[in-house]
């Protein structure tokens, strides 16, 4: 098994905080995304999409959402549980998982694909259709940052975490968004107390340096 | 327990269909979305994301994602499986139908919503902050549709189904896609002999009529 990784991309970073969580080691193999390294030939053979991460298991099977990767090692290691146990933990984590992704991450990586001079010509991630960037969605990406972090600020002020009673892997992706947000200048407001505590505290568990 | 639901709309047709599936009945009330009625205050007050579908519970919780309503009935009802059983299953079925949703849905949605006349000042989801319509985003959509199809093409012609060797939630939401990218006009080319035979199974299910 390998694990197609890059150190300062937040989906690898989500991936690398889970296996941190669940204590499992798995060797690793870094892309230089800046560098094109995941267009090469020699990544395309290995994933045609182009994304990482990417999981290779030992049948040659490839698993290349991050989510997807986080699935799998929960099925294998299901301790401790960062997906919940009931079918309501469940749910609200995966709501909640999602809601930071599409409204936080992807708003977020609106910006900074479209704004990043490294990311001209391809805006979009991986062997996607290489759109040019777009001042317009860098625009609107930073106003639904913006109001993703009022609705965490609402969240986290009647949750302890983002999915619930206990950490998940929602709060590994808002924890992304937000430190990927400062790659855009976008910070958490003062007045958000409630965002501010949990940060600091899903910032000081060890996996947050993984 | 109650649903809040849409008839025409694709992300409630996706629980529709997974809960036929199922074989689970479930309380419906239907939402005038094109008519604002997601945007009411009687709507604001069960859902103050005002999006549909909603699943209410009998203690009052609400979940609101469609994949997360889909993942509480597989917790509350495993069989038969939609969401795979081994951790790689899980893992592709994942993989999948997040590639559809993203690479997919969201695309054509992009489409949609950036050009209907019904969705002037609101091209963003319930009550996500009302941006303007966007040529810019519709050409985008269109070209990252075709795209996935292409994609697609290529997933069918190598694997019965879309999330491997059964029928899956991954199946459930390429089908939406195909008949959502529809409203824009964007149909499956006939080359794509693997998707249109695909396609012609899972649309004869007696569930792609929920």
């Amino acid at each position: 098994m390998k694990l197609y990784d890059m150190g300062l991309a937040p989906n690898p970073r989500r991936v690398r905080i889970f296996l941190a969580e669940k204590g499992i080691e798995v060797e690793r193999e870094e892309v230089d995304i800046p560098g094109g390294a995941n267009l090469s030939d020699a990544y395309r053979a290995i994933n045609p999409r182009c994304v990482v991460p990417t999981l290779v298991l030992d049948d040659g099977s490839i698993i290349d959402e991050s989510i997807a990767i986080c699935r799998y090692f929960e099925a294998m290691h299901p301790s401790p549980p960062l997906f919940g146990t009931t079918p309501i933990e469940q749910a609200m984590i995966e709501s909640w998982q999602r809601q930071c992704e599409f409204d936080g991450l992807f708003a977020v990586a609106g910006v900074f694909r479209n704004r990043s001079p490294n990311f001209a010509g391809r805006s979009m991630p991986g062997a996607a259709p290489s759109l040019p960037q777009s001042a317009e969605l860098a625009e609107r990406g930073a106003l639904l940052t913006a109001h993703f972090l009022e609705r965490l600020e609402a969240r986290l002020a009647a949750s302890p975490f983002v999915g619930g009673e206990a950490y998940s892997v929602a709060d590994i992706t808002a924890m992304v968004v937000v430190d990927f947000a400062k790659w855009v200048r976008i910070r958490l407001p003062e007045t958000h107390a409630a965002t501010l505590s949990w940060y600091a505290g899903v910032s000081a568990r060890p996996s947050a340096k993984a």
